[in-house]
């Protein structure tokens, strides 16, 4: 079985964003916000955005399930103040939601959060335990950077996030740690926030010590770790500097690297340094890149085939890293699964 | 030879802080602001802190020529205005130009900017003239955040440094593009500020089309290039969605990668992906990761061991990576070393 564990709804029906676009005029002029109750989709639509995008390459592709949450880029946290995000992500959670009931099989969610720039994070605690509680959802999307590329929160180290962190254990769910849309002319939002993100996360956990007080926290830092990987001599040097531990005990028990990186010599060097423990197979399909490659004729985006091709992985490292490390980082998930008889 | 191209006086003698204290302290108070004149440091002690730190290390892992420039995490931008900034390079520069008079065979300078928050990158330029045309520096560093981790100036592709980019082509000089220290608490300088700021710069050019404006400008991203050989099939993909042309066309003829990556397998990836003549060889030592690292015994930042074993290179590539390209890329380091008849 393949488990893909990083897919957003990046084919919604168009209805969606002409319900933001009413939701950010409302913002200068009340009279033109919308009611969540204006938003109509029928099953029908839903369904063929689905079978006609992600599941028809699920199945060209060969991967089973994808846990599912709402697109990252348009989370953009920094609109608007928290009923704005409260507001956009409860209908986004219940889209995703939607999907996973018309395709058991082959989704399951993953929430987005109402984060807004400055506000406590507890405030996302009840859609986070809607989504998980009365959707199914097996995890959550953290966004570290609710400013959008101005990154004025507090490191994840920072008791500032601990309520999340709090209803994570609890609950035992894992957060991927995702930004969205970058509003800082500097940062493009695929090529630069996206991965700077990733390396600022691992090392904003590198420095601290937050897993001695969360022992059971477990993230997963997408696209292949940002640059972590590709400098991982330079990571074990520093926490050396520092005097932590060494990184396989001090961080990765904890924290986990998607296979959302776009050629084979990528995917080489993650599978060459990270445990295969702690790799977990994921695309982000019709994401960031969706074309193909003219290196190999194939979509970037199609990562399971770097996975088949990846030197010194036996087949047993490529169970783990397709489907038995999501079961164990996704417990939720693994409880499903096994309550369908899979 | 193998000429360094990534080399900072980290080891300067202690006087060089202690007056740098002073002049932060003179911010507040003008009473205890220091004059230029009132930082002496003898050539003798200059010669020491080389003989014993950079100058030996270099002897010990065989490298002749080591490009130099003012600490990159001391540079600190942001603090004070353009006449803090101005006074801090000009004695920084001159320590390096001292250094580079007193081992002719082995330093090489390039110019610390006189950057500042806001202000004109054209007030830059008289010390950057000084520095090549008195010191006879060969290159610059350009810092693209001097608000140090708030990333508040515009891409590096707007006519903002265009005043920068136009003396750069008529002195013939490349600029590395260098941050210094994070003053914004998300971000670890050396764990997170300094790769995303590479990966940053790299993507900002990727989405312009500034080299058609300057078809001889010419870039060094260091670390290794941040997260983009890593994830190079991204960036090519990326290239490939905004209708830019393939990346050898459109930036390789102007942006060139260090080897500041420190272990093995990041050096593997690197000369795996990208073309030989877009590597150039540095360790940047004594620098972020000073450690020796307990998988191999040698120091994280002796890069050369890695080029060394890295598979795939010819006698001829790695004379290409330890000099060729640099005097290619430096033709004012080239000019120099022929004129001493290297």
């Amino acid at each position: 079985m393949i488990i893909d564990c990083h897919g957003h709804y990046t084919t919604a029906p168009k209805e969606l964003e002409e319900w933001r676009n009413r939701q950010i005029a409302g913002l200068k002029d009340p009279a033109r916000a919308p009611k969540a109750s204006e938003l109509r989709i029928s099953d029908e639509e839903l369904r063929e955005s689905i079978e006609t995008n992600q599941l028809k390459k699920m199945r060209e592709r060969g991967s089973d399930l994808t846990i599912f949450s709402p697109r990252a880029s348009f989370m953009a946290h920094h609109i608007g103040d928290f009923n704005t995000s409260a507001a956009w992500a409860a209908i986004c959670n219940e889209l995703c939601a939607r999907v996973a009931g018309l395709f058991p099989d082959h989704f399951i969610g993953a929430a987005m959060l109402p984060q807004s720039p400055g506000v406590d994070p507890r405030t996302s605690i009840p859609e986070l335990e809607k989504c998980v509680r009365q959707y199914g959802f097996v995890a959550i999307n953290l966004n570290p950077d609710p400013s959008g590329g101005h990154w004025r929160e507090p490191p994840l180290s920072d008791r500032h996030w601990y309520p999340i962190y709090e209803k994570m254990v609890e609950l035992d769910v894992p957060a991927m740690i995702h930004v969205s849309t970058s509003c800082n002319a500097c940062f493009h939002t695929t090529g630069a926030h996206y991965l700077n993100a990733d390396t600022t996360a691992f090392m904003q956990c590198l420095t601290a010590d937050l897993f001695k007080d969360f022992p059971t926290l477990r993230f997963v830092i997408p696209h292949g770790g940002g640059a972590v990987p590709y400098h991982w001599g330079r990571f074990r040097g520093l926490a050396q500097e520092l005097k932590k531990p060494l990184l396989n005990d001090h961080l990765l028990h904890n924290i986990f690297f998607d296979t959302c990186v776009y050629h084979q010599p990528g995917i080489d060097l993650l599978t060459r340094v990270i445990p295969v423990d702690n790799i977990l197979f994921a695309s982000e399909m019709i994401g960031a890149v969706r074309g193909i490659d003219p290196e190999t004729g194939f979509h970037y985006d199609d990562t399971r085939r770097y996975i088949e091709a990846a030197p010194g992985l036996s087949a047993a490292d490529r169970a783990r890293i397709c489907e038995g490390n999501a079961r164990r980082v996704y417990p939720r998930l693994d409880a499903a699964l096994k309550a369908r008889g899979r």
